[in-house]
């Protein structure tokens, strides 16, 4: 659905500000609390974290994110969902959310609310609160950039560091193919995975794969090495190739390193046991620099999804 | 300065990502936090939190609220300012911040640096760490959204909700002429102000003024009142009219309904003595409805900022 429409009466624009933010927070309903919890004064009121927080910030833009051929719903559900994904790799779980909206006046009434209705049944299924946001107009934009506030599961927030050599490499679900098959907004984000993963001290550390494996894997490998990828590993989605698995983003899903001392078998019936119906993978070993088994990938000849180029 | 720039090598594309990062968190120097409290992993983990929280979010957009006229360095301190604003009027003091930027791949590296240079010196002023964000490209776009977490400074929160009919009106500073005088990037959040004023049981309700007074002033009118301005009261800018002063909006300042049972003498005799530099001004009455008394201005006969008009 094109988010713009040509007839003035159907925009967003006919409204005018106030009846927009009064229908936003009907599209919304129960996932937006009441003032001062909710939307409509200068702040939001959140109650006291008794533990550490944990907070990020990702967008969906026109043309960049999305295009006339996602459903707006599905629109507002990726918005969330990608950031749903982030906390995932930390082991977190939801709590409270704030949504900056910037669009054009031509913006069509009926995509919006698709739009604000999807992101209120997303936020309802993962019990997260909209609490609060801004609207502001630009010229040819139709942008949403969502802040998700949340909370640690357990005693352990996992990060990206913390790997070391000898450290085999697991990726949850498939690679590859998501504009293609869709994937990049009908994703479930590994929270349950996330925060199961994160109590476990043989899981050194975790990150969530959204720019490509070649790209995102980086930021796990520890100082002196490499990562050594076996390529007839790496689980394809459906129709994709190896290179689309190393380079195409936006999987949303969950790489983590796990103890090179720890036992493998025994955590893979641990995993099969917790989630029957999340395929996992180990797609290599953190090798010395330099020193990869012949027959692993070569990163450097794949490129992930760069933003700014 | 215009943020674009036509020699390619001199754009943010020519860095590319992954530099960029890296230059982001150079130019923010010591507003941002080593990791995991900083930028660089999925989320930033943030403290707990012992009493409520308050959150807010607002944008700058090039040609909405900035332009080549406003130096980047005021830009970037504008972001965080406009969310302190909200901030104060419910009486908080601010902990940290996350940072969306959306921009075209032609942005110029150094409007970039000193956008990031003006954010880190304002969020170090006013003791905010800037603990993560995100960079997404997008075509003829220079937007950046802040989302800012707060505090409560007492045990009252400030809302807009409390005013009551024969409550007096009050302003703090000056209204009108904020772009024409620059005061829309130049103005300081009424922090300590608004701290000073939650803690008042006679202050019944805040906002701050940032769509114009005729226009905000409906949040904080009670059911069955109307506001009664006195139009020789308003404290006018220097060179606006008094239907600037109105309707210009970007004012950042304190509105509040002060008790009217209350002494307003010995208020301002307070107020003096707390803040001898910041004015405050008694612009009228919440009457009850149909009663304002003659010689009193018609607010409808005004309209402030609307977006998405």
């Amino acid at each position: 659905m094109n988010p713009f429409t040509r007839h003035h009466s159907q925009s967003v624009s006919a409204d005018g500000e106030e009846k927009l933010l009064h229908s936003i927070r009907r599209w919304l309903g129960r996932a937006t609390p009441g003032t001062p919890f909710g939307i409509g004064d200068d702040c939001a009121v959140l109650p006291a974290s008794p533990g550490r927080q944990l907070i990020t910030v990702d967008p969906v833009i026109y043309q960049r994110h999305f295009d006339n051929r996602v459903p707006p719903r599905a629109v507002g559900a990726k918005l969330l969902k990608r950031n749903l994904s982030d906390l995932a790799a930390m082991g977190g779980r939801p709590v409270a959310a704030v949504v900056a909206l910037t669009l054009d006046g031509r913006v069509s009434r009926r995509w919006l609310e698709e739009f604000y209705r999807g992101l209120g049944a997303c936020a309802r299924h993962y019990r997260v609160a909209i609490v609060g946001g801004d609207v502001a107009q630009a010229d040819g934009i139709v942008a949403a950039s969502l802040t998700l506030l949340g909370a640690a599961t357990g005693p352990r927030i996992a990060t990206r560091t913390g790997a070391q050599v000898g450290d085999a490499i697991y990726v949850t679900g498939e690679l590859g193919g998501s504009l293609a098959t869709g994937h990049h907004y009908r994703f479930q984000p590994r929270l349950r995975e996330g925060a199961w993963l994160a109590r476990r001290q043989d899981v050194r550390a975790m990150m969530d794969v959204s720019d490509g494996l070649a790209k995102d894997l980086h930021a796990l490998t520890p100082r002196g090495a490499e990562p050594a990828l076996f390529p007839d590993a790496l689980p394809l989605r459906r129709g994709a190739t190896l290179r689309q698995a190393l380079t195409d983003g936006e999987d949303y899903e969950l790489l983590f390193a796990f103890s090179g001392a720890a036992d493998p078998g025994r955590f893979c019936r641990d995993w099969a046991r917790a989630f029957r119906r999340t395929p996992l993978t180990r797609i290599g070993t953190f090798a010395p620099r330099g020193q990869s088994p012949a027959g692993t990938l070569r990163l450097r000849d794949f490129q992930g999804y760069e933003h700014l180029r």
